[in-house]
């Protein structure tokens, strides 16, 4: 067996998410079709992170075993070929340790929120982005963002189907730039809870609007109660950028 | 009559060009259908350019005459709102002079041409994008692309259905720039001939690729014949991004 580390590229609007569906068609899904296609072996695909429906990535990794001897090169050519005529495609592919574990071994996780902020309806860039016609003041959503960097309890922006067993994270990075009509959040720590970047969110843009202030983040998040959430962002902004490993 | 200019983004994808077709969807059809919708009035639309099938805009510039009495706020949002389902949105729209003309008061047009250069097939960018999987030494093409720029005639970079009297015209700018996978060629002029951009990035590609030097673009457009033009980029990657009109 040799394990592969894969950095896949995703447009999540066609799959009900990353986790493979018995009645949908799921990117976890369409990675082992073709993986099956090329070895003939039932081989299953681990995420660093399992996205929802609509969620992007720009760069996910996973990892996969293979016991058919196959270049790393040639593996990640032949998904490619396979995994049309799906919006899917692995940037890079290379051999790893037995005991490298793409959600396991993962220290770190980014996700980027791209919200259109204008009146017009967006055209391809439709069901890529989050389009906010009213004004957002990009200042007081990021004095908002600062106060939910750090170790909390993040109760309030967890779904309530969070499997989590602690609803602590530690926040570690949380911006807001805007570029333009374009405003987009960063978001990164070790991990997430389910919903948590869309949670977070959609509460700074409530700041953005003016509906909320900065402070009132910070007493949503200091309640420790979904119910306090103001407002969940759409899928359609979200991608995964990146995943941090050990080096070597 | 009430003179309006809009600025247009959209989507090329699913039409036949920016103008009307008796066969197929056209960016102007959808435009004019609208209006029609909301004014009753037979609406002529007309653009700064008219691209062809499969070309974008993040921003054509175009007008129209309207009896009925309507704000241009107004009407850009009816405008958005009867638009759906079509990838076209007006993204501006205002008042001007009755001879104020999208074509013949245009003093400058811009386009932007994207290229991803990687083996990975394209997801979200299919379509909006020339994958280019060949490595493109950027500076190479720049260089070539120094040697287009200036008043010449492009007889080599014309299609030949282009309609033009003179095959003579002033390139005022014409960039190679790189962020990453992404290669970026901009170009600006009064105005351009028939497939000009494309014809021009196809023979950059090959000097990125290595296949042409930069001094074979120089000798092609000396050579003033269509048979030397190397390549001709797909319309994917073609987006129509400005247009200059005078003050006021």
């Amino acid at each position: 067996m040799t394990r592969f580390a894969l950095t896949v590229e995703y447009d999540g609007r066609p799959f009900m998410g990353w986790q493979r569906q018995a009645h949908g068609p799921s990117v976890q899904g369409a990675l082992e079709a073709a993986a099956l296609a090329i070895t003939g072996e039932t081989v299953g695909m681990h995420a660093a992170g399992r996205t929802d429906a609509g969620v992007h990535a720009l760069a996910m990794r996973a990892h996969c075993d293979i016991a058919k001897p196959i270049g790393s090169f040639r593996l990640m050519e032949a998904l490619n070929a396979r995994l049309r005529p799906h919006p899917v495609a692995v940037l890079r592919c290379e051999t790893v340790a037995d005991d490298w574990h793409a959600r396991f071994s993962c220290l770190g996780r980014a996700y980027e929120y791209r919200i259109y902020n204008r009146r017009a309806p967006l055209t391809w860039e439709a069901g890529l982005a989050w389009q906010v016609p009213q004004p957002l003041d990009e200042e007081a959503m990021a004095a908002a963002a600062a106060m939910l960097v750090g170790r909390h309890d993040f109760t309030t922006f967890r779904s309530a189907h969070c499997q989590a067993d602690s609803p602590v994270r530690t926040l570690d990075l949380l911006s807001v730039e805007r570029v333009g009509e374009r405003v987009a959040v960063r978001a990164a720590a070790r991990s997430f809870l389910h919903h948590q970047v869309r949670s977070m969110v959609g509460c700074l843009a409530l700041v953005g609007m003016g509906r909320w202030a900065p402070s009132d983040v910070a007493d949503a998040l200091a309640a420790r109660d979904r119910g306090r959430l103001g407002l969940n962002a759409p899928p359609d902004g979200l991608f995964f950028t990146g995943a941090v490993y050990p080096e070597g």
